[in-house]
């Protein structure tokens, strides 16, 4: 910004601020719910906090609502430099973690140090899911492209080739976070093999 | 959704939250940073709470955070239904609140009714700017289209013809917020009507 600051510390946050506007720029494979463009980061991570809010009981452990939006509202932060690596990318799941410990690094390094040590910790959190707040987290990143998928009459999973298999063995762990929203996604998954939507897998599992 | 739901309350849950996807092509009449196309209000809303995140020892008053952040999060959702009444349509703005409310109605009210109350009210109480979260929430609404106007070299004000005294003035309560926030946001508009990007008003206040 061209604008004189009052201290170097809010310079700081607004240069970080603009900086994580780019969010709005990374597409994901997912296409918002009437099919009409590839949904971004920025507002797919807008709508797991929505997610998060409304679904808090069917956590399987008490959470901490705010430390869960806090950790989803930077979850995909370092994908403006990482890129979002596709869940069935294999070749690219092998670099992605070096590709976005690098991008934490000069992206939350934008911030003051206290801010930007907080930041990465829920970040590193929401990767590990050891806590309940990480567990619940990923477990509404996981079934939010399965509901906007199912809406899409299974666009990405045809597109790509995804069984059902696959499709179940990727989304497991929402198990993890709510058992309630595993079963209901379990559900989603056989609809969605009746309808055609998706390909049956070999592995009788992923039926 | 075609899925058969383990309970009436989840199912509820799950078509608000599937309805309110409509807010990504909800666009707004500021560009994203780079310029290359307009704002939706659901990116604008992930931008906000990472805002009130990052900005918040600059709130005037302490502020219990996640209040805003969930008051931030559901803050434009009667758009849905009601569109966005730009900044400075005046006569959009006599319809607005009777718009929005019925939007509120209708929206809100796909959720199980204790949870539709929980979040109508927060939505009053970003409306009435009479809280201290309200009014620094509100202050994050006015700041973050003028950082991205001022990225985008005054695009919105210049197509629409805004000078600094109607920006100086609809912007002013975001010193109700934060006034570390007004002062950066006074100088903002100072240095967008030195750089060409905002055409001085008459008003001397508005320089």
């Amino acid at each position: 910004m061209a604008c004189k600051m009052s201290t170097d510390r809010l310079e700081r946050q607004l240069q970080f601020l603009i900086e994580v506007d780019k969010l709005k720029n990374i597409l994901r494979r997912t296409k918002i719910s009437d099919g009409s463009r590839l949904e971004n980061d920025a507002e797919h991570t807008w709508h797991l906090m929505m997610m998060a809010v409304v679904l808090e009981e069917h956590a399987n452990e008490r959470v901490d609502l705010s430390r869960v939006i806090r950790m989803l509202m930077i979850h995909d932060i370092v994908e403006i430099d990482a890129g979002d690596t596709f869940a069935y990318d294999e070749a690219g799941k092998a670099t992605k973690q070096a590709r976005e410990e690098q991008a934490a690094t000069r992206l939350f390094g934008m911030l003051p140090d206290d801010q930007a040590i907080l930041l990465r910790e829920l970040w590193q959190e929401f990767e590990a899911r050891r806590t309940p707040e990480s567990r619940y987290a990923a477990a509404l990143d996981r079934l939010q492209p399965m509901l906007l998928n199912y809406l899409n009459k299974g666009d990405t999973w045809r597109n790509h080739g995804i069984t059902s298999d696959r499709v179940h063995a990727f989304n497991a762990h929402i198990g993890a976070g709510s058992q309630t929203l595993w079963e209901y996604a379990q559900t989603l998954i056989k609809n969605a093999v009746a309808e055609g939507y998706l390909q049956q897998g070999e592995d009788i599992s992923g039926e």
